[in-house]
């Protein structure tokens, strides 16, 4: 092999070498970027848990369907309320169960339907639901106040394309 | 009251009123925030899920608990193990039984403490994992690919911050 060869040969390893690491460096700065980010939702969730039982005797998936409820206020159908909740672990049969015994919420008949309901706030549940709710809200600005406004919009904007590619590449539905 | 007083009053209600849309604006611009982090976590997470079940067999909790054990080579004490770990849901002696079982893990004694263990990677549990790893890794950089370079440093760095004033105002560890 010649100098020239030699050299050429070289620089491409160079390049190849170069494209693998820029390619592991994105890779964990990536990695980087999502242990961080599901680090933050972790304390921040398990803050708001420990907060909704000390404050209210409510727990976080009780506290996450009522808030899917009050989005919609026409009732949503258990399917449609199972694929909204934001966190896991929550039994939601179970849970509408109890919030009806307690009146909070009722399952209400769909015309047309013989089998099918949907579960709606009943007004006392729209009454204790905004009453946690405008406390639950002062807490996460708390929780928050580490950024001040406008990095909370970047933070947003950031979030939003994060999101959107999210909704074309993944299978999976949008949770919100 | 006179027509001093009356303008006086005015303004002073209109400050306090002023006050408190920017606090209500401030607390529904966190909460925004919030939610669309929430959601984005969701996402990123249904979909690693999804996607570790098809590709490796293997469940989040359960390659989260490797994960924890990658980073601690020495070895983890059940409750420590237990803290870091970065999903809620799984049972952790469950999984650690199933894991021994497969002798990817070893449950190894404390010395001078006859009733303490930790948990451990074995060799083959470090290949096992070293392997998944480098393909979750290429996932999550996907998932992310939505942002710039630059966009994901400026994330990150907003992370750090909503995360060390979390630090300094919840009651609770870091999870990381």
């Amino acid at each position: 092999m010649s100098k020239v060869e030699k050299a050429v040969a070289k620089q491409e390893n160079t390049q190849v070498y170069d494209l693998e690491t820029r390619s592991r460096d994105d890779h964990h700065q990536s990695l980087k970027l999502w242990l961080r980010m599901l680090s933050c939702t972790v304390m921040v969730e398990a803050e708001i848990r420990s907060r909704l039982r000390a404050e209210f005797d409510i727990t976080l998936p009780r506290f996450d369907l009522m808030a899917q409820l009050e989005r919609h206020p026409d009732g949503l159908r258990m399917g449609e309320l199972s694929k909204r909740m934001m966190v896991t672990g929550g039994n939601i049969t179970g849970i509408t169960d109890q919030l009806e015994q307690e009146k909070l919420v009722a399952r209400v008949a769909v015309a047309n339907d013989r089998r099918a309901y949907t579960v709606k706030l009943t007004a006392a549940g729209r009454r204790t639901f905004k009453r946690m709710a405008t406390v639950h809200e002062a807490w996460i600005a708390e929780l928050f106040s580490g950024l001040q406004h406008e990095q909370k919009n970047s933070m947003f904007e950031l979030l939003s394309q994060v999101k959107s590619h999210l909704s074309t590449s993944t299978t999976i539905e949008e949770e919100e």
